[in-house]
């Protein structure tokens, strides 16, 4: 057990070609319990920024540059400035190397475009232990199918709306949590006004489909997944063919298995849609959480 | 001139009822520089929470039942705790109150569900002085029309995606607005993906059409105006007639003139859509913005 760590990075964006060298030290450690954050930085007052949670497995942070590569991305849909992944690495390891090794933790980065009208990005690193997981490993949880409003083809036609970016703007994300629970369940698969699966609300939809393992294509206006991507190597390591692909919510109905899988609850098996039970697979869904805990990048 | 003030709520939420008497005082001014926000409050980490803000003429807050009523809607969208009306009322008048009066300044209530797990929502008064809007107000302003990728229908057929709540998740608005400035306007409204228009990013619309004053429906998604209904009280002590209705990018071309009203611009007669220049009525202008400076309520 350790207390969360908090760090505020000096300079979260990547100096200028030729500008000086970047001011040493990269961070200041924070009393989680103090405030840090102006309250009119934009990622308070517009929820203007981005975050990534990447999971920590005993002190190795998981998929760091398939996390760092989405940071990225994430910040040039907002157009905020380029993050400097460098210094984000070094926090991220320093606030690691200040606890203990645990079986699980992890690591947030919070990147906003800062305090209005100064031209100054805030980020902030917070590290934490993770919950127990295990329930909804073995178990499995149950999703209700809800409406994103979305058309989805909005990510070529709409940049504006930022669908596919991880933005500090989740308050629908939320809601839609508040609503899967008033209708008994435990989470979200979004679903576009066209009628295709999309993704949860923190999480990506990975079906076992005709032996194959899909995943709905990111040009439908959602994030990239690490987690699956890492699920997709171990899937083809294993023998299965992968793919991303269109699909709908009949396609969910009549998968051989299906889980929402994401950073820190990893792989969590689909036991009922909308109310319907449907089956899980407790051996490939253990093997696949294995495989996740034993990843080296 | 005066520096701007920030007051942190002790009590933002209504209190139940039977509980004891509220704490007094009723809040801290804080340094403006200083930190305020904790890092894992939701405000920032998920744009979970909503604001107003309302103009202050002359030390007089402008519409403040109606903010007070709209800040209550928006809680209750987001099933957020009721916000203590007497408390944010008793806190953003003595905000006005440590400063000097000035013609035009505005105060900004932010209330977020608060940090992760705490279960105490947050609560910043913020209040500064007005910029000069004096060239929007007589020259106008450039807008596009911008998809907002909803269907006009979804406040009622997909309440978690918050349409009409003034949401701390402001990204996207913030993205079009950006979108707006790369195609040489200088805001946008938005149209619904079945072709209706809807408001501003951070404004309502308000079209002069066939000698009515017409604004659209708030069942389409959109906010409830509150600058907006005063310009239709004084409308109808003018003589003209209101109405809510469901516009078109047409209705806007044809309008006699047209406004993206809110609080601090005011009233801003749009000048050009998509490029096209369109006529203004100064005078009009020029009566509606002396109204709503003369409001009393």
């Amino acid at each position: 057990m350790f207390e969360p760590a908090l760090l505020v990075l000096h300079s979260p964006a990547k100096p200028a070609a030729g500008a000086a060298d970047p001011v040493e030290p990269v961070f200041t450690q924070h009393d989680t319990a103090a405030p840090v954050a102006n309250a009119l930085d934009l990622g308070i007052t517009r929820g203007d920024g981005i975050f990534e949670t990447i999971t920590v497995i005993n002190g190795m942070p998981q998929a760091l540059d398939a996390h760092l590569k989405r940071f990225a991305r994430s910040a040039r849909m907002l157009e905020l400035p380029e993050p400097d992944a460098a210094a984000w690495k070094h926090t991220l390891l320093a606030a690691i190397d200040s606890r203990e090794l645990v079986p699980e933790a992890f690591v947030k980065l919070l990147y906003s475009r800062g305090v209005e009208g100064s031209g100054q990005p805030t980020g902030w690193v917070w590290l934490a232990e993770s919950g127990d997981f295990t329930k909804a490993r073995t178990e499995g949880i149950r999703v209700v199918l809800l409406d994103r409003g979305y058309a989805s083809t909005v990510e070529q036609t709409s940049p504006w709306l930022l669908q596919g970016a991880k933005t500090l703007s989740y308050a629908v994300n939320r809601a839609a949590l508040r609503e899967a629970e008033r209708r008994g369940a435990d989470d979200v698969i979004f679903v576009s006004s066209d009628g295709y699966l999309l993704e949860g609300p923190t999480s990506t939809v990975v079906l076992k489909l005709d032996d194959r393992f899909v995943t709905p294509r990111t040009t439908l206006g959602i994030l990239p997944g690490t987690t699956q991507e890492s699920i997709f190597e171990i899937a083809r390591v294993n023998g299965f063919e992968t793919a991303y692909e269109v699909l709908t919510p009949a396609d969910l109905r009549r998968a051989d298995a299906a889980w929402l899988v994401s950073s820190v609850r990893n792989a969590a098996p689909v036991n009922a849609v909308d109310g319907a039970p449907r089956a899980i697979d407790a051996e490939l869904t253990e093997a696949i959480n294995a495989g996740l805990a034993s990843r080296t990048v």
